[in-house]
C-alpha cells in the first residue's frame, strides 16, 4: 500500500508511559527517537502536556509533562527529521505552558477528548492552532459513542475546529473491520476539510487489521508504537505497520535493530500485549480498568471468573 | 456475526503438535477436548493420520498417527457432539490405515496439499469420501500459488473432488485483508458445489482479522486454535473468534478456563506466538523454517541481521 499521503505517527513514549507514569530515561527515549528518525516515521509523540498544578512531578516521570527543555535532550545531536508531538487532555492542561510554536520543540499538539468534551476540545485546539502548531483531535472511546452525537460532534469538528486531524481512537479495542470502515467513511461523510486518523488498540489482535482498514478506506494518519507497546493490550506494532506500507521513505530495520536491543529487555519489567483479560474487556467494549486490576491481584490467570464478573451484572 | 452455517474447527492438538512433535499427554488433551464439547466448538483435529512406514512412533508422539484406540482413550466418558477431525499430508499416509467410517471414531478427514500436488489431493480425499468420512481439501502456502495454476486448481476441485469443503490455508502468514477477500471471491466464483474455508497464521497479527474477513465474504468453515498455539507464530485464537461470532450455541467460558488452567502453564515450556522472526518471515511471504531455526541459535534476538539475511540475496 504506497500513497504519499499516509503520514506514520510513533506513540510508543506517550501510550507507553501509561504503563509506568512515564518514567522512561532519558537513554531510552533517545534511542527511541534515533530509531524513528532512522527508520522515516513522520512524528513521535514523547507524551502528555500536564499541568504540574494537577500532577505531582513527584509521582511522575518527565513524558508527563514534556518540559521544552527534557525535549531538547532527547532531540540533541540526532540528525533527524521526524518531528515530535505532545498530547494534551481537556481539563488537565494549563495552556499557558504551551509556548508558541517558534519557541518550542514540539511541532504537533493533539487534544485527546471524549464525544461529550468536544466543545472544550475545540477550544483548546484553535488555541493551540492560533499558536503555530499542527493540530488533531483525537476522539475516544468511539465504540461507545451514539450515533446521533458521533454526527453532530463530526459537524461541530467540520464547521468550528482549526485541527487538520480527526482521528478515531478505538480507546477499548473493541472494534472489528466493518465497524471500522463504517466510522471512517462516516467521518469522511461530514469532515470534508481535513483528514482522518486511526489509534487502534489491540485487545483483540486487530490493532494492524483495524489500521489497514481504515488505510483502505483513505484514513492517511495512522499512530502506532514499537513492539506494540501500550497500556494493557497495546497499540498497532509499528513494525508490521512499516512492513505493510510500500512508501520508500520509510526503513523497517532501525526499528527491529531497537525491539532486539531495548524492548526484548523492557518487556521483562513491563507487562503489555495479548493477555486473556484484555482480549475479554475488549470482547465486552469496557475499559481496561478492571482487568489492570486482575492483572496485579492473585487472581491474574482466572479468565472465566473475570468473565463472569463483567457479564454477570444486572443492567436493565 | 451469526450465520448458522459457519462451523468452527479447533486444531489446536495437530497444528501444535508440529511444535513438539505430537507429545501431548493424555490428560492435556482430553481437558482440550472436554472444553471444546462444552464450548460447542464443531470440530476438533486431533493430529496427523501419518504411516509408521514413514516416521517412527519412537520419534514421534501419539498425534502423529492417531490410532482409533488413542482418540478413543480421548473421548470416553466425556459427554460431547464435537467431531473427531484427522489431517492426511500427501504421499505421507497409508490410506489402508484409514478405516471405513463406520468402524471408526473419526468423522472428518482433510487432506492438505499444495497446488502442484493437487491430483494426488483428488485421489486420497475421494477415497476417504468413499469410506464415508466429511473431507476437506487445504490448500496450503496459497499466497504462493501462480493465479492461473490457482484457477486451474480450483476448477479440478469444482469437477473432480467429493470434498465439501475447500480451504484456503495462508501457511506463511502472509495474508493481508484485501488479498485474503480476493482469494475467498475467486475460490466462491469457480467452486460453487462446496463451502469455503480459512485456515490463517499469525505472523502479522492477522490471523483473526484475516478470518473475520473470510467470513464477512461468506466462508464458512473457520480454523482456531485455543489461545492461539501452533507452529512458530501459531493460529488464529479461538476464544476470539468465539467472542465475535453471536452464535448462541457456543460458551467461550470453557474455553477461557481451559487457557488459564492448561495453556498459561504450557507457554512456559513451549514458544509460539507473536516473534518479530515469524513476522519478518510473513512479511516477506516466506515459509518460516528460517525463524524457526534463529530461535534455537544463539542469534534468536537478532532481527535486523536476520532481516538482512532474508532480503539480501540477488535472485536475478
Amino acid at each position: 500500500m504506497f500513497r504519499d499521503k499516509i503520514k506514520v505517527l510513533d506513540c510508543t513514549i506517550r501510550d507507553g508511559g501509561l504503563i509506568n507514569n512515564h518514567k522512561f530515561d532519558l537513554k531510552f527515549v533517545r534511542a527511541v527517537y534515533k530509531a524513528l528518525s532512522e527508520a522515516g516515521v513522520d512524528y513521535m509523540e514523547i507524551g502528555y502536556k500536564n499541568s504540574k498544578k494537577l500532577f505531582s512531578p513527584k509521582d511522575y516521570g518527565a513524558w508527563k509533562f514534556c518540559e521544552d527543555d527534557d525535549i531538547k535532550k532527547v532531540t540533541e545531536g540526532i540528525k533527524s527529521n521526524t518531528k515530535i508531538s505532545v498530547m494534551v487532555d481537556v481539563d488537565r492542561v494549563d495552556i499557558e505552558d504551551i509556548k508558541p510554536r517558534k519557541n518550542s520543540p514540539v511541532a504537533m499538539v493533539r487534544v485527546a477528548s471524549y464525544v461529550k468534551d468536544i466543545d472544550k476540545a475545540i477550544h483548546l485546539v484553535n488555541h493551540f492552532a492560533d499558536k503555530g502548531y499542527e493540530t488533531t483531535v483525537n476522539i475516544m472511546a468511539i465504540s461507545r459513542a451514539l450515533d446521533n452525537e458521533l454526527t453532530e460532534c463530526f459537524q461541530q469538528l467540520e464547521k468550528e475546529c482549526k485541527a487538520e486531524v480527526i482521528y478515531i481512537v478505538d480507546s477499548y479495542g473493541a472494534l472489528y473491520q466493518e465497524t471500522t470502515e463504517f466510522l471512517i467513511k462516516k467521518a469522511q461523510s461530514i469532515i470534508k476539510s481535513k483528514e482522518i486518523g486511526i489509534h487502534a488498540h489491540n485487545n483483540q489482535q486487530l490493532a494492524f487489521g483495524n489500521t489497514i482498514e481504515a488505510i483502505i478506506h483513505n484514513a492517511n494518519f495512522v499512530d502506532a508504537t514499537v513492539y506494540g507497546l501500550g497500556r494493557a493490550a497495546g497499540n498497532c506494532p509499528l513494525e508490521l505497520l512499516l512492513g505493510f506500507l510500500k512508501n520508500p521513505k520509510y526503513d523497517i530495520r532501525p526499528v527491529l535493530d531497537l525491539i532486539s536491543k531495548e524492548f526484548i529487555p523492557l518487556r521483562q519489567n513491563i507487562e503489555w500485549g495479548y493477555i486473556i483479560p484484555y482480549a475479554i474487556t475488549g470482547m465486552l467494549d469496557e475499559h481496561p480498568r478492571a482487568a489492570i486490576g486482575l492483572r496485579s491481584s492473585e487472581k491474574k490467570e482466572d479468565y472465566r471468573e473475570f468473565w463472569d464478573s463483567l457479564v454477570g451484572e444486572d443492567t436493565e
